[in-house]
């Protein structure tokens, strides 16, 4: 049984945080010993404290005793002094911990192109360290020492009770602008305190991020700097070391649960969104044709801003699904959207269902609620599905990137 | 020798052409008996018009009579309707001129999944044809008919003096949203007088459209409706019947400036947009990975959104290529950009150039123009470039497409 907690990451235990933010420029510090997994963006300009941090995670068979965090500068594109600045951020906290500096993740977001100022960094990790705690308030205020655009911080954790005794899931996230991830998303941190084998950890991740933080998008780019950690503290002492057992499902499970409530999290608060859009494709040949059309409709500026202004317009959508490179046949679809509450059929294997005022009025009010389902059958025989969230795409995008670094 | 003049595809000998908007619906007809070629938009959500003109062409070897287009209403998703509509057009306009249905070309832009007012443009078939003519007028009543949420009439012509006699080109187009042309653009009818054989037209036709309409993005939602038609009349009396000819390159130079120009005039009238960027890739291992690259800097909003606010973030710029899919090493990477008259170095082979404020300031000024360039050499060691235009992302954008149908 998996049932929603408070505190995030600090439920889990094992963890402790905490996190600051001057201005522009956040640091947060979090701590916990275990079996470590990582994911980062496939973006080839990859930012230096991923390049470190995936190089420690592989170097020493996937362990972590800590992550940093900045936020403000996202030390990308910095060339050797960005991969130096990453590891005195490393050095620094090894340092107050007194562990080795290659059982440090790195993490940062923020402007590219930019010099990092590591001794702000440095002051920052001694007003942070002494504060660490287990508290659902450190847990707020590492949350918020990421945020850079995000409005609202972003948790979320689990207790699974399980045959095999009782274990928990949390993470944090930010995200915001720059979000298409493609192997991970801007930053989240996951914890457990199952007691998970190191190549278990792995594929769970791989397979979880897989499904939930690589399908959103917010704008379509995909960041330089998109990383999700996971670090399994084992302090509850329920061992998932078995591909085959029950509780490594239960895990799985629990893992992509919290990883969908972030990746939905931060969908919501894409830069400038009103609204959560989530769009399931059924139907398809190949799950990879479900991607496609699902993602390429939530990335669709003219289906965000169509649903910014409640125009029933729903044409566009179909003419995404048109584009997505997924295999079907425009005389078999079926198009149907929903507010959670009522629905209504716009498409009907192929034909429009009624495209008159009342229809169209309908429409027009679903699309007025803050969360938005589409639900698109391909109608190929396929049973292959997939689902995509994003969000619209409205003034204050336009407004706040226009004067970002700025 | 190639030279600009005026009166678009009315210059062409050979073309009359009227048209009329009443409101947002808006009927065009081009008269030009000759060899001709077409290309389509890739999207599986085909509209009706473009199976029925491709079925044509291919039917009858590559020949027409006369282009009608409407504006107000695409007649895509509209199943056998839209079908039986389509040819309807056709038919009624074959009558009138006394010619076989199969050598009209049909297109439509507009609103999705709406029947087309068949009526409607019966009505005004009779108002235009009597008006057909070769005049600058009729050629700039023809582009406006064709308008949707585009400011400005888009057309081109060119004269070219050849060792083998003197022949034009010339073309109009609409564009405006929905735009990242795939083998075509949102609607463009194109006209020479040279004598081009009909195979030699339609390779010409594929080669300038890959290099000029497949390479504008403006939101990029590729359209259900983009289609390119190129039409030779002959009547200069040049012939273009060899692949090898001098005149036969000279064909394809001319008509690639022509489809050059129409293409930034869509991006330059990008909706919402105030600004036309132009991005060349070089130093690319394949032509494929410098394609990759611009038209993913063109395409990313947060490029669009800092242009449209002179926000000196070049590090999107690097972030775009980076996730383009195009191969490169971010150490090796050169950029730099300009407004046309003064240009601003910001990386050198992976290094950057200077990140002071007088570079910003400078890279402010430059932005602040209406037309930006944007030059990135990959560093490869490869040779293959390629160029990309596009325009800023507004709040016009958002308001134009939050209440397009309503």
């Amino acid at each position: 049984m998996i049932q929603e907690i408070k505190g995030g990451i600090c439920a889990v235990d094992g963890v402790k945080a905490f996190g600051i933010k001057e201005g522009k420029f956040g640091l947060a510090v979090i701590t916990a010993k275990g079996n470590a997994a990582g994911v980062y963006t496939k973006n080839k300009v990859i930012a230096a404290p991923l390049i470190v941090t995936k190089e420690n995670i592989e170097k020493n068979g996937g362990f972590l005793e800590a992550i940093i965090a900045n936020s403000g500068n996202a030390n990308a594109f910095t060339g050797e002094d960005g991969l130096k600045d990453a590891n005195s951020m490393a050095e620094a906290l090894a340092e107050k911990l007194g562990v080795d500096p290659e059982f440090i993740g790195i993490a940062s977001t923020g402007v590219i192109g930019r010099k990092l100022h590591i001794e702000k960094i440095k002051e920052q990790i001694c007003t942070v360290l002494p504060n660490l705690a287990a508290t659902e308030k450190a847990n707020d205020e590492t949350m918020k020492a990421i945020m850079t655009t995000d409005l609202v911080p972003k948790g979320f954790a689990v207790e699974v009770k399980s045959a095999d005794g009782n274990f928990r899931v949390g993470g944090i996230a930010k995200g915001s602008g720059m979000i298409e991830p493609n192997m991970g998303t801007m930053l989240a941190f996951v914890y457990t305190d199952a007691d998970v084998r190191s190549e278990i950890l792995h594929s769970s991740l791989k397979e979880a991020v897989r499904k939930t933080f690589n399908m959103i998008v917010v704008d379509g780019d995909t960041s330089t700097n998109d990383m999700c950690l996971l670090t399994a503290t084992g302090k509850s002492g329920v061992a998932v070391h078995s591909f085959e057992s029950a509780c490594c499902e239960e895990f799985q499970t629990a893992l992509e649960t919290v990883l969908k409530e972030l990746a939905k999290k931060i969908a919501k608060d894409g830069e400038g969104a009103t609204k959560l859009i989530e769009c399931t494709v059924t139907g398809a040949v190949s799950e990879e044709d479900a991607i496609s059309a699902s993602k390429a409709i939530v990335r669709s500026p003219l289906v965000k801003t169509a649903i910014f202004g409640n125009d029933p317009n729903w044409g566009r959508i179909v003419a995404a699904a048109g584009y997505s490179g997924a295999d079907f046949d425009q005389t078999k679809i079926t198009l149907e959207m929903s507010d959670g509450r009522g629905s209504v059929s716009l498409v009907s294997k192929g034909k429009i269902t009624k495209n008159d005022e009342e229809t169209l009025g309908q429409l027009k009010l679903i699309m007025s609620a803050e969360m938005i389902f589409i639900k698109m059958d391909l109608g190929t025989g396929g049973k292959e599905t997939a689902t995509a969230w994003g969000c619209d795409l409205t003034y204050d995008y336009v407004r706040i990137n226009a004067d970002y670094t700025t």
